[in-house]
């Protein structure tokens, strides 16, 4: 990460002039633009907004693009609050001037053209798009550009080129494991809308729940959901819904693995025998479909022509991952069945599995798209290939002929941060090397939000901002790349986000004083806040080893460690504002004098904290890690002041510090205490003397 | 209001013991209800609430409390995130049984029984109400029980016997002046059963917008709305949505003023020739109906029967306020007409107007409602006021045998504190004297929303919290006037409507991330913070004194006054905190260090926030403002020097300070800055020497 202000302005010329050459006439600062568009050139001067702003459409135009166009002047709306008129201007007079060529396709297809032209002078705005597609991207960079200014909204002059890099820009909500509302999910369309995201994968059945009603199969929604399911007129409309924001809509049915919520309906599709019961814990669990019993394929030739007809994407996802196959290693029938047919372990098994799917799927009409696993040489070049284990797999696929999308490192769930997030790119490694016919392949990404830990009040918190990294890194050039232009764009977006109804920046302190409860004091509550504020819960799937308790799908979500973000700005602050005093040779006062107050703050909040702990059992829960961040606030202001001695700080004093830090560093009660290594860093800087060589 | 915080618990302990004789046993603390109920008994212990928890209903049943239960268990996970049982358990195992007598009216009346009984134990909970009104009512003093506690959500042991003191308790929404989208008003239904209140009065046409569709005349909502306007099938919903949480629905159409919007599609109907256009500036108007031509009354007839059969409650408010008679004056025939009558001047033709219109009320099933100026004595005793001039004249109404409403004293726009408002009583003033059978007549009162300066996006913070006083006020017994006890509950409660959707909480950063544009920086825009939050708009009808362009219904709310809320927390925190100082003898230390840390932010701010007022019109807006804030921390810092010496300042400095501060009083760009009368004290007392005599 770039810490110091004048290398990063520098580097951000060097981007605009060297790495993205289009990028030129950029006298003026880059606007706030998120993803980057392919091609920006700034002009001279700025188009005023006001309350006379207007919108006139052109060319081809159909009802969802009208649509589109109140929704963009509703945006603009809650930008300026201006009273804007809704109503459709004459070209000759409006402001912004759209032009569309043609319809795009009645079904959206993948990679369809969603190019766009946006030119705004001081005096007027043109897009000009070929289809739909790109005129709707258009309209979210035209928001993205309108900013207060000296004397009135504005945006400023530009010419702006732009089409995506991956035409499959995607986000994976797990709506199985707990239940998604509705609301929910259109707010985050919203949001991805805004970001030019173009596929919502709708993770819709798992070992948890069977989240769509069926009509040929009633008891799949009525047994395997607790009620918490999706008619099939609500998913008509959200797919319109998303259709209406140039979003495709794609199901997934997991099969065979992770389908006990198949078998609570109908325990004969399973390879052991039942009854069975919604799953409340998670993980790799053992039901599994039978693949050697007819009736297996003829149940999911109804239920997939059921599903085909309400889902209209061409793609149908069939999940196919983590089959641990103990149920097939236990049952006779199946072992007999294989050596029968030749099938000689249990990767066989699941190869014929997907090898007696695909024409089912094919035969309505879909193309088959699953994880990983379904791979399997004999199978056609239709099907597609989601790599939930890295680009390796990804490359390997795309050189067998198949298509594929990166998900390995765009796993929202893990904790990642957006700078580790946005270098995952489904080009790097091994998808590098391809042959262009062969990366032509790789269609793009989709970032997953997996739901263990997500409840509809915290999960746009899990997605966002940090998926807007992830919808950078599948959009803009590839050269694209500065982490702290792209951490202040985040900063950006998120507020924006936040217009749209986004809870990501809101659900915070509503969980925090949900916590601390009514008898807070305000001393108390920001005592909490300032403890939240430096934490994150841990990393991957490490959640399950720091628990006191084993989480299932009915815990209660509202710990600590489900409000924190997954990324803690401030920490993350706290981190740049350390680097800064180091590489300034620990000499940078009012650095300093920052990191004190700070460090002062925390060593003093745990008393403050503390009465609320006796009153609060949330608050009680994280009472540890309040006395882990007072005692790093200890630390650091030693450090400080034996880095003020300009001398070396004893090698004891220093092993008995980090002593301290490797049990600070840990994951205690799920709960990481972020700012523990930047007060390493000056642990090390103390100990290197005044001039803080050998520190970071 | 009470400064002193032992002397704040011992009141407090005076009220319970003394003035509600019923709250016995109070050796807990006085739970955070809101309204006070009328009569609670603590417990012992407490009942926890854990996923567990689950409700049975016994006695009489409908859907309609079916979806209230469902309501509440919802509202129960949005406090606690517990995953709770939404399935109704048999009363046998159930933690809460509710018992409900009878129906209540189908279409719910004036003055029906909404008391209830609440007990809990440590093992269960008892709901016992007459109808669905008090279970309803019930079931929210039951949330507002709820808690975090040392081992998990709980609610305290107590017996609570409770019923209105009033019957109304009503708030009123303009939604003519600025329309008001239906999700607006659904989420501010929520908050009125949240705190009782069981009257919407919807103010549905005034100059400035027709916003009801209307079958028989549809130029009403298609000329005279701009398109902003509901149509039947929304208000149908919206009636239903409300009277589900024991809420009636009042219409108002207003007549004979105030009416510009009717004369828009209906020219006819108005005492002067048209056409006429949507006014878009608001006060009293020139334009009236014309009471002298009978087909005036024709189309009320019609009309009246239209909107008779859309609303069902039995009041139906006819508007009557502010005819400035000019149109009248300039009328030959209506003067002939007058004449030729025996009306003497334009009240006597109002009057003339109202016993016309009464009976076409009647006829259409309804009793007529108006504000002061229809009450004539010759007008049947069926009829009702709404008092905007005060107790005298509702108290003149109850003792002519009319019933009546207060809402002088409740007109949220006006900007006054909570605290104002709670000490507005129907029963105080000249109808403290009234007899017990006059009194009856009192039925209660509504707060006002009058929307000249609100928009959808804060709206909310315009009528909460304070509407929480009113509706304390109206609900609760007489003697609970506690000051510090209203405002510490009015934070309880403000969290507790943020839960329930309400967005004035969340509105006001939103608003100002607006205001700073996305090139603030941190620091800049904690600045804007610094300010707005000791900022509020100027009080009752002086805003367009101090306004720099005239304000009509199209200028964009989008300015530091729209933003900043019309009771200033941290105003009023540094008020308390200066008291606190002075009531000292100005020796308390750590407040000194407090005010301190507190005057010398202030007195930076200024320098923080102008460069983003170089980049922000909105920003500038208010850069003079931005001075005199740091102005105040200067003086305030100045003035504890001076006390720190102990002697009496020179009467020079302090004349020069009194002079300075007039200045910073004054409302400037719409704008007060709260803080300066506390600031005004601190002066006084460095001008009264060490021992602050003769301060405050």
């Amino acid at each position: 990460m770039i810490q110091n202000f004048a290398l990063r302005g520098f580097l951000l010329l060097f981007l605009f002039a060297v790495l993205i050459p289009k990028w030129t006439g950029a006298q003026q600062p880059a606007p706030n633009l998120i993803p980057v568009p392919a091609s920006v050139k700034s002009g001279t001067g700025s188009l005023r907004v006001d309350s006379s702003f207007s919108v006139a459409l052109t060319g081809y135009t159909e009802p969802r693009l009208e649509r589109g166009v109140e929704r963009f002047l509703q945006q603009l709306w809650r930008q300026t609050a201006l009273p804007v008129n809704l109503k459709p201007a004459k070209s000759a007079q409006a402001t912004l001037v759209i032009h569309t060529d043609h319809a795009n396709k009645e079904i959206q297809e993948v990679g369809e053209d969603e190019s766009y032209v946006l030119e705004l002078t001081t005096t007027g705005a043109k897009l000009t798009a070929p289809t739909l597609l790109g005129t709707l991207h258009g309209l979210q960079t035209f928001l993205q550009l309108v900013d207060v200014s000296p004397d009135g909204f504005a945006a400023p002059a530009v010419t702006i080129q732009d089409r995506p890099r991956f035409p499959w820009r995607g986000l994976m909500i797990d709506s199985a494991r707990h239940f998604t509302p509705l609301e929910v999910i259109r707010r985050n369309l919203d949001g991805m809308e805004a970001v030019k995201m173009n596929v919502f994968h709708w993770h819709l059945t798992d070992n948890q729940g069977f989240r769509v009603e069926s009509k040929k199969f009633p008891k799949l929604h009525e047994l395997g959901s607790d009620g918490l399911y999706y008619t099939q007129e609500e998913i008509r409309d959200l797919i319109a819904y998303a259709r209406d924001r140039g979003i495709r809509v794609m199901p997934e049915f997991e099969m065979p693995g992770h389908s006990t919520a198949f078998f609570v309906g109908y325990p004969e599709l399973a390879s052991a025998p039942g009854p069975y019961q919604i799953d409340r814990r998670w993980g790799v669990l053992d039901p599994a479909m039978d693949p050697t019993n007819e009736r297996t394929y003829k149940f999911l030739d109804e239920f997939i022509g059921e599903m085909a007809g309400l889902f209209p994407d061409k793609f149908f996802h069939v999940g196919g991952d983590e089959v641990n196959g103990k149920q097939w290693d236990a049952n006779k029938r199946i072992q007999e069945y294989m050596r029968a047919h030749g099938l000689k372990d249990n990767q066989a098994l699941q190869a014929y599995f997907s090898k007696r799917l695909q024409p089912i799927v094919q035969k309505h009409g879909k193309s088959m798209i699953g994880w990983d696993e379904i791979l399997d040489p004999s199978l056609p070049k239709d099907i597609a290939i989601q790599s939930w284990r890295g680009p390796e797999s990804l490359a390997a696929a795309a050189k067998q002929g198949y298509r594929g999308l990166l998900s390995n490192g765009y796993y929202l769930d893990l904790g990642w941060s957006a700078a580790r997030h946005y270098a995952a790119d489904p080009l790097s490694g091994d998808a590098a090397n391809l042959s262009p016919e062969e990366k032509q392949r790789i269609l793009g990404g989709e970032s997953t939000m997996w739901s263990e830990y997500v409840s509809a009040e915290n999960i746009d918190s899990r997605i966002w901002p940090r998926n807007v990294a992830i919808a950078e890194r599948l959009w803009s050039p590839a050269e694209v790349r500065d982490l702290a232009f792209m951490y202040a764009r985040l900063d950006f977006i998120s507020a924006r986000l936040d217009w749209l109804g986004l809870t990501h920046r809101t659900y915070y302190r509503r969980m925090l004083r949900r916590i601390a409860g009514s008898t807070a004091t305000a001393e108390e509550f920001a005592a909490l806040v300032t403890l939240a504020d430096q934490m994150e819960p841990v990393k991957d799937y490490t959640r399950e080893e720091t628990a006191t308790v084993e989480a299932t799908s009915l815990s209660p979500m509202n710990r600590v460690v489900d409000a924190v973000p997954l990324e803690s700005d401030p920490g993350r602050h706290f981190g740049e504002l350390v680097d800064k005093f180091i590489s300034a040779s620990c000499q940078d006062g009012n650095a300093e004098a920052r990191l004190r107050a700070q460090l002062a703050t925390w060593r003093d909040n745990d008393a403050k904290l503390q009465p609320l702990a006796q009153r609060s059992f949330l608050v009680k829960d994280v009472a540890v890690r309040s006395r882990d961040l007072s005692a790093l606030g200890v630390m650091g202001l030693a450090a400080l002041d034996a880095i003020a001695k300009r001398q070396p700080a004893p090698d004891a004093w220093k092993t008995q510090q980090l002593a301290t830090l490797e049990q600070l560093k840990k994951g205690k009660l799920q709960l990481l205490l972020i700012p523990a290594s930047a007060v390493q860093k000056l642990v090390d800087a103390a100990a290197a003397g005044g001039t803080c060589a050998g520190a970071k």
